[in-house]
């Protein structure tokens, strides 16, 4: 099979490698507004050939677009206008709702699958692309209902061949479950970041002193406005549901410490100790 | 040389495996009111004897104190009372003002050494410990004005057969940088956590969706309330002021995306994209 990757960054890239690794991928076009990716993808032996988008998408049996969720709602419609009844396009941006909208009544919504893989770290760029970063985490396919047969068919394969598990929900319980398990992540984790940058000028001894556990929550900072900001912005009121929430269970640790109430900071601790059980199941 | 370890958990098992591994430790005892922790490090040769605390520090030359902040805080002074002008104590807690305070006037004070190695997990007991966990990793040592100089030899000596890098400053200092660099980061983590359990009641969902990102940033949150809630008490006035910056910078992300500042959003990330390069230096 044919696959055209329109944007050669770390998810286009990583499944790229993968898919090509396991035979389901033939021939790799790339596509991408960057020309130094392109060579990157290209001399990595990501893609074989670089392409523009109507030679690239002409080609194709399957369209992967993996570009910031503002650009792919943008682009998702000219595409759909483009391909034949024959071909597949998948997305894997971190918002659904607003993507799915963009082409609710167009004529070719079938051929779309609003996919999402549940990974991605605070790097970008074909260089960081590897091909196992899929195996064993979720995949999740939106409104299944709205999509062709034979086109969610495929993209089972594609998630079978990345060694993925495939959840199915509506867009909207998606981007409600992802303000929760990964947006306020990269809120608590920037403005974590932007808390030590502002007191901590001494950049020498956060450097020195900085533990592993700093480093942790601190990791997800490095991920770069031009992904974030597309993503907050369409998920924006769920975000702020969960940034609200947020803040005052913050001003519960607040209120205990002020208070000097240590029986209750123990409470508010041991119930976030829950977690454990949950993400080790 | 004779080493008592009093705590035989995370910390003290790491050291004592470290210790004896390079040769420094012939013979260690081991110190604890958990009889479940003794058993264990006895079976895991953490420590080659289980014993009271007075016979433990009476033929140990080192003592070194890893127990939680507070208990560290009241046991110190009557250890001191105990030990000879030829014994040397170390901590390792992760607040040094407190301690250094409890014994600021004992006649034996320059055999204490306050020391905080900048490592930790969120596991904890023998079980957990593991022998190269501080190498490459920051050792601060607090107050050294007030130790003796054998005694900071002593635990110089110790610091390098941990594979670590001792830096100097004072407890207050250390306790001002340690509530950016750690403590803010489990509070935050604790907090994220919560907010996560209080909304999504659907553990399955939070279970598949869980990203990479999320475990990441929530990891600190299995953290014991055991060890946490005496630090914060010993820490509370830096805490409560890095708290206060921390929910005043989470305010603005709320702000930008409230006001749909994209522009400003875009700025917040950018600013805590610098962390990248004061944690990679």
């Amino acid at each position: 099979m044919k696959i055209s990757i329109i944007g050669v960054g770390l998810i286009g890239g990583s499944m790229a490698l993968k898919l090509r690794e396991k035979g389901i991928a033939d021939f790799i076009y790339g596509i991408d507004n960057s020309d130094k990716h392109l060579s990157e993808a290209l001399d990595l032996h990501i893609i074989d050939e670089r392409a523009d988008l109507e030679e690239g998408i002409k080609n194709a049996d399957l369209i992967i677009l993996a570009i910031p969720v503002d650009a792919a709602r943008k682009l998702l419609p000219k595409i759909l206008d483009l391909i034949s009844e024959n071909q597949t396009v998948m997305d894997a941006g971190s918002t659904k709702a607003g993507i799915v909208h963009a082409v609710q009544n167009h004529p070719k919504r079938s051929r779309f699958i609003a996919f999402h893989p549940m990974w991605g770290t605070e790097n970008n760029g074909p260089a960081s692309a590897v091909s196992d970063s899929f195996t064993g985490k979720a995949g999740v396919i939106c409104n299944k209902e709205e999509s062709a047969e034979d086109a969610l068919q495929l993209v089972k394969k594609v998630a079978e061949s990345l060694e993925m598990h495939l959840i199915y929900m509506s867009a909207e319980s998606h981007d409600v479950h992802t303000a929760y398990i990964s947006h306020i992540s990269h809120i608590t984790s920037y403005a974590l970041a932007n808390t030590v940058l502002e007191k901590e000028r001494e950049e020498e001894t956060i450097f020195q002193l900085a533990s592993s556990g700093f480093s942790s929550t601190v990791r997800l900072a490095k991920s770069h406005p031009e992904m974030w900001v597309p993503i907050f912005k369409q998920n924006k009121e769920n975000v702020l549901d969960v940034l609200n929430e947020h803040i005052s269970q913050l001003r519960k640790f607040k209120s205990a410490l002020e208070k000097e109430n240590f029986e209750y900071l123990g409470e508010l601790i041991s119930n976030a100790n829950k977690i454990r059980g949950i993400l080790e199941k």
